[in-house]
């Protein structure tokens, strides 16, 4: 299942293990949005780490994106570029 | 159709102006990621907008989200509080 990850944290220790974390298993988009596209059993060991790192004050979404919506998924401006030098399938 | 919009703007004034639209129509999850809720009509204009606001340098992500996906949504941390504070419907 592909997801759509984003997140507000202010403290930067906290902000940069979520991003390590999260950049080791999907794209990073935008400055606090990831798209990750990886299995269930993946996903769980994510999203089990993620709620470990997160503090109350944090703030996360978590957004599923099924085939059908990806299709119709937009980009605009330079994270084309972006998505385009990296080589990376858009979903 | 229900859609998450975020966009990475270093211009203020710029990033000010898709702001400011996006909040007349949606609700603002994190620092610049919104959900929107709008019939098809009224999303084509907010697109033609926000179109016009963007320069080449913006990065701007939309993704749409069905009925079956909106229910698997998750949110982590203070964007709850946030969201049950505006009354609004998580969808």
């Amino acid at each position: 299942m592909k997801r759509v990850v984003s997140y507000d944290i202010i403290d930067d220790k906290r902000r940069s293990r979520v991003f390590k974390l999260l950049k080791d298993y999907g794209k990073w988009v935008q400055y606090s949005v990831f798209e990750l596209d990886c299995k269930e059993q993946e996903w769980v060991a994510i999203e089990f780490q993620l709620t470990k790192l997160l503090k109350q004050d944090d703030s996360l979404c978590i957004y599923e994106i099924c085939k059908s919506c990806s299709q119709r998924t937009l980009y605009k401006g330079n994270v084309l570029l972006q998505l385009e030098t990296e080589k990376c399938n858009i979903f």
